[in-house]
């Protein structure tokens, strides 16, 4: 999608090790506007899906999954919530995601009565790399029984196994921008 | 707002210490259409403020001031982040909140370089009962120099100190909900 290449182009930071910043418009400071162009995509890629719910993962996916959500017929958005209290009383899907931005591991959880067996779900998020926050969520996905008809994503690190190995499992992986390398010293960004 | 109370009333769950529910429809499970609406009648109700931004904080106010966004000219969304990071590069606000809900103390961020000196906003949120987390985001807005315009909130517990404090302190404080008392023995939720 160009408006988000020549946005990540314009206002990214590389910094070492393989980090994007794109907190001046996706992630801390949200542009709104950009968030409902990119719904408006996510639906063209969509098209003629069925789309029950929208499922993401706190913080970043929310805004970008609830404005989605308004080309989606206003399908309901259900976020996974980090949480770090050992509530064992079965009401909620569980699974552990590691984060490597963050260097730990955290937990996440779904209610259970917002996945219901057999409805049809679109994953979203802001970034996918290594996909270790998707395969929590296609985990979840999968005890609760429901059809994962897609995978929306902002920004793929296409350098990055995960969107690979997604789509090697058969998912339908839509990422909107895919950057294929960049540079710490130069702040040059390339793009699939 | 009639929509929201009559929502409340329908799937709202009242526990044990003053503690509502609302997860089937405001902060884990989102109902977009319903957040419509909401940021259509904060629009009425702020409407002739000058508005250059929204801030809230994550989680549940995101998506809430995200599609809230969309009445306000698209207004970008500024999110305080909690964090457990010790940066002390100054480059952010921060500031502590406290959690009665989850009975601990949590420190927030903004970076400096997302609220400029001078330009207007309003804070968008999903609660208010003690008014710890608007404190919180006061501050910063007070160290950044920004003019707060109002304060948008979903559900007010009308029977908590936190609103008639900000009220009396000279904020328009604009609550689409006010419970006034619930029973958790019966599950009746009364509105002021």
């Amino acid at each position: 999608m160009k408006e988000l290449e020549d946005r990540i182009r314009q206002d990214g930071i590389v910094r070492e090790g393989n980090v994007l910043k794109v907190d001046s418009f996706l992630n801390h400071k949200c542009d709104v506007a950009l968030y409902d162009q990119m719904g408006a995509e996510w639906a063209r890629l969509f098209e003629g899906k069925k789309v029950d719910k929208i499922l993401t993962i706190e913080s970043s996916g929310i805004g970008i999954a609830c404005v989605a959500a308004t080309h989606f017929h206003n399908a309901p958005v259900v976020f996974a919530r980090k949480t770090e209290s050992k509530n064992l009383d079965g009401e909620q899907y569980r699974t552990q995601i590691k984060s490597y931005t963050k260097g730990r591991t955290y937990e996440v959880i779904v209610a259970k009565r917002f996945l219901e067996r057999g409805e049809h779900v679109i994953i979203l998020d802001d970034f996918l790399a290594m996909g270790c926050a998707l395969n929590g969520l296609l985990e979840i996905c999968e005890e609760a029984g429901v059809v994962v008809e897609g995978i929306g994503i902002a920004i793929e690190k296409g350098f990055q196994p995960g969107g690979k190995s997604l789509r090697e499992r058969g998912y339908q992986v839509e990422s909107l921008a895919i950057v294929s390398g960049m540079n710490a010293e130069t702040g040059e960004i390339d793009f699939a």
